[in-house]
């Protein structure tokens, strides 16, 4: 169905109007100027946006809409989880061009709506309008938290030690999967055409490329998981990071944002970074330095943070949490320790959205 | 200077360095993973948010990066004046191609914060990424309000009367004009070349259009602003309206949200609504009828209300604020009486953005 026939009222009511506020704080959601949240008494508001725009963050001839829904929230999600909050809301906005019609855009929200209800989250309002070109989402969530255990970028002291979630480098190894089979097959099809071959074209139409063995990294790119589990095994365990981010641009340039706003240096060990066998695998056979992409892969959204030197053995408790390193003073730089022992400074190096492509 | 030679973190400190947070409840702004704010004890929290993309909302062949930035948060303080509630903070998002420089930034950035400055926001977070084609700018705001003030759309009732702020048409009026220009402007541009009069094409690059005697209808559409001063009238004449709605996509079309979500009717009439000699003036000599203007032209982001029967006088006192009609049965319709006495009914023909163009 065209969503002109919809119109904008009409689009809008049909992609929310299954949605019932799982939150108590969510007094009044779509369908006025604003949302209307009840704070919980004594917590206070956290807030974060972003924005991903078809061509440059997302491409549809390998991401399925439902997907790009999920991941778009999850991105927001772990914002909220790297401040040692909860979320609560979003709002959503979608600048759609006429290529889109509105069974794609209810395959688009039907993944937001799954990411939403794994974290018990409220899509409470939102904008739903045209674009020339192309899709942009642009995702705000809203998140609560006591006060005194929001943490963040700036509180990382000497001797804290550096921890991470998971591991790092698949997300970005799962878009080198992607990217390399949609070159291999955007070129048999030229080749075809090149040829005049309708049969190998015909049976191009149904090639699906085989990802046997690589399930994990494709899943790290195409459905990351905000870790909101780490947030409440911590809290568990009774620790509180004294510094916290996640990692969207990869572990090199966050650990650089905890380390500038903190105003120290810090320590790792190249041995010590989690990676998944199919990380390591696959960077073998594209003939990459793993611990390259670890570092500057991005899209992992994993959390880094820093916890007191007390808290050692407490954290080495936490499932799926990595001591990789420890926090210096200023001074000493930011240094990783490679395996053979070779020093090296840490540079960001990671995604930069606004860096001029080569 | 261009943009890929700060980065993505180079341009978000060098756009908000200046700023320094005005409201008490803004905890921390730009610069982590997420803004803090502490709400006010016994209020709630407002939400809203608006996308605008170039060659939809708006077109930088005649909208200066000032008043855009300037008029792309108003349309968002709008919202939460719209709920009787005062915004205190904003994200705002923008995905930029190629064509733009820093120098551009800075100027819409400059528009956001006089508008940001005027109504005592603070600019607390956001994202900054690239597109491929154009502008696009996603703003969200939020703001306070007790829940006690807080007016939906749906509270209108029957013999409540509709009221309006200011004058309607006038910025749509402006966008008519400036069309004109252009196209007029375009047309020189195109037969200088024909003809290959390269004297013309150089007289015409400094020509700028004469706007005499359309300021006002131009300052609407480029530089509206959001009525405050009328939420603050209104507390201080006791006055609690039972619905309002900001003007967005023409009076007809937000009325018949009042009337739907309060299951009202409504009557109206043609020589209530307020309009400025300007309008009136552009819309005959451009041969529309200025009441079709006013009903359904859009983007006058006045507020339209509802207030009980019995605060007559009170509001007959408020500057500014005109009396259009009363509320009915929802039985009886929506109707318009025209200022010879005929009755029709009214309809949302106010600007779609998800309809196809013609």
């Amino acid at each position: 169905m065209e969503i002109s026939e919809l119109g904008e009222f009409g689009l809008i009511r049909r992609l929310t109007e299954q949605m019932q506020p799982q939150n108590e704080t969510t007094r009044r959601g779509v369908g006025d100027d604003c949302a209307v949240i009840a704070p919980t008494e004594g917590m206070q508001t956290l807030v974060t946006t972003d924005m991903l725009m078809e061509g440059v963050h997302f491409d549809l001839t390998y991401v399925p809409l439902h997907y790009l829904g999920y991941k778009s929230v999850m991105v927001n999600l772990s914002d909220i989880y790297a401040m040692n909050a909860k979320p609560r809301q979003i709002t959503v906005s979608l600048a759609i061009s006429k290529r889109f019609n509105v069974e794609m855009m209810e395959e688009l929200y039907e993944g937001m709506r799954q990411a939403c209800e794994e974290h018990h989250v409220d899509i409470v309002g939102g904008d739903t309008t045209s674009s020339l070109t192309g899709l942009a989402i642009s995702i705000t969530a809203i998140g609560e938290a006591r006060p005194e255990d929001i943490v963040f970028r700036n509180g990382a002291h000497e001797t804290d030690l550096i921890c991470v979630s998971g591991d790092l480098g698949a997300a970005y190894m799962g878009l080198q999967l992607l990217e390399r089979e949609k070159a291999v097959y955007n070129q048999q099809w030229a080749n075809a055409q090149r040829s005049g071959n309708p049969q190998e074209m015909e049976r191009l139409k149904d090639v699906q490329p085989d990802f046997a063995g690589h399930e994990y990294i494709l899943e790290r790119q195409m459905k990351p998981q905000a870790r909101r589990d780490i947030v409440e095994a911590l809290a568990e365990a009774g620790i509180r990071p004294t510094s916290m981010i996640d990692i969207s641009d990869g572990l090199s340039s966050e650990l650089i944002h905890l380390c500038t706003q903190s105003h120290t240096g810090c320590r790792i060990y190249e041995e010590r970074i989690p990676l998944d066998y199919q990380t390591a695998s696959m960077a073998e056979e594209l003939n990459m330095n793993v611990t390259t992409c670890a570092l500057n892969g991005g899209e992992d959204y994993e959390l880094l943070f820093t916890v007191p030197l007390t808290d050692n053995e407490r954290v080495e408790q936490v499932k799926d949490v990595h001591i990789i390193g420890y926090i210096t003073k200023e001074s000493l730089g930011r240094t990783l320790i490679c395996r053979d022992g070779v020093e090296m400074e840490l540079k960001a190096q990671g995604w930069n959205p606004l860096k001029e492509k080569e």
